[in-house]
């Protein structure tokens, strides 16, 4: 495909008027305060060759749509920085690309197209932006706020796990890790309650953390709260290694929101912990201490 | 360094408030409309691996805040997804976009930072958002609208054939090329008064040519009036021939603006011809017409 049939074919997907009909320099964004994320997902380090494009695609938008959600969002849209390198994968790509703008809500507002070396590993940037964000930050939880996530926790993890390994169920985790889904409408209801609220991408601990860091506090989990789903028990167990082997794993997608004690969570979501006075993460079983592990998710630089 | 070191780095650049110092997944820009503009530079199609990284970071924010300039846009800030490499090349990128920040007005909104392969050619996004636009698009012309360009046509595209050479003079040629300068207060100031506007950034015959097209118009330039600056004229002279490698090389970066006929531009510029009823473009030196060379700019994808 060449950079003008892909624009071409751009043009058939969900536009945002923002983007002039992909025919202009630069897109003209109305809606007051934005929110706005950005990733880049890079061939063999975020993503493998072998990986479905239209995963690829999928993974893409979801996991700027997820940074989104934990800011209460709606979605307006997204910029694309594709390079083209080869046609049946970027026509796949494509196609997968659309499927997520549609499932997910999603226009596109513009972009950028650009031509690779064959040889080059695909470097793919998606720029996402939202709006009537309510918009909690990471820094204001407060001491005796209580920690809540969505969903389950640990099924990507398991997913990457079997994907590994060439196995092709249980698909539940399989999808978990192919196709998360942005907590979106679960982000709309929590954010106007909570103190602070993120999404857990490197891990339900490590982002625990961070959040507990940016806040001046100390997190504690409650490893026996962390939510299993069916499938996660059926392969892996609850025992305390396989809970601690959950919230450890990456690519969860599910909110992590701090709420005032007291307060119910508006949406489907399990209290794993609380912050309190004092720093770092401290982990218990029910009522005993559990020492931490020496990896507590992924470290890697976003910004 | 790592992307730890390289975040940290990045704090210490001009932030804007929107970045909430680059501690979240997402920035919330509170300006109203926004104009938005993407580019990615790819390694060896874009900028070539020899290239001093301070000009590449230079070139990355400058030909972005171009596009934001033919919409009259203020800058607010740009958002950088950069793939660490090596560690020399990172701190020279860093220093440059840091200098072009500074210089051009700009200030840092957030990003993503990835790690790249040894091997992989690098692939470097920025967004730039503006606001306060006035936002003439490509489309709007009107028959009789007269073509105004700002500054010298052609310097870019002598300044790379003498890099191509290895020459170092004449500076101001190789510098046109090397670190283009955003017209941004000449945006500000031609965009109201202006019917359409865009930068030229692929030849400005081509350049006049899509927005003739978008507005469903054709448009007359005459090579006798195209600008050409003294080192220009000392290098190449300011033949039929010279004035049509300068009006069909690109890099610019200048404005193209359609005003009304009778209104003066308010910024050093200069008429280059007019849009009229019809479509295609015609090519006049004085008052003889002039065949169209084979190739008028260069074609790429942009969206």
């Amino acid at each position: 495909m060449t950079e003008a049939e892909w624009i071409v074919a751009l043009r058939n997907l969900p536009l945002h008027p923002a983007a002039r009909g992909l025919r202009d320099d630069a897109a003209l964004i109305d809606a007051g305060e934005l929110v706005v994320s950005t990733d880049t997902l890079v061939e063999g380090v975020h993503f493998l060759p072998a990986d479905p494009p239209e995963d690829v695609a999928w993974k893409l938008v979801a996991t700027n749509l997820s940074d989104l959600a934990a800011k209460g969002a709606a979605i307006e849209g997204v910029l694309l920085n594709y390079p083209l390198r080869d046609d049946g994968w970027d026509r796949a790509f494509l196609a997968g690309f659309e499927g997520a703008l549609v499932e997910l809500g999603a226009r596109l507002i513009g972009g950028d197209t650009v031509s690779l070396p064959a040889c080059a590993p695909r470097v793919l940037t998606l720029t996402a932006f939202g709006s009537d964000a309510v918009a909690p930050p990471r820094t204001g939880a407060r001491a005796g706020d209580v920690l809540w996530v969505t969903g389950a926790i640990g099924d990507a993890g398991a997913g990457l796990a079997l994907a590994r390994q060439g196995a092709d169920e249980p698909a539940d985790l399989l999808n978990a890790y192919r196709r998360p889904w942005p907590r979106l409408a679960e982000g709309r209801a929590l954010a106007p309650l909570a103190h602070a609220a993120m999404d857990v991408s490197d891990g339900l601990l490590i982002d625990a953390a961070r959040m507990a860091a940016a806040s001046g506090l100390a997190a504690h989990i409650d490893l026996a709260a962390v939510p299993l789903s069916p499938a996660y028990r059926a392969t892996r167990g609850a025992s305390r290694a396989a809970r601690l082997a959950a919230a450890t794993a990456g690519d969860d997608y599910q909110l992590l929101a701090a709420l005032p004690a007291g307060i119910d969570s508006p949406v489907a979501a399990t209290r794993i912990g609380m912050l309190v006075e004092g720093s770092g993460l401290a982990l218990f079983d029910i009522d005993e201490a559990v020492p931490l592990p020496p990896r507590i998710g992924f470290e890697h630089g976003a910004s």
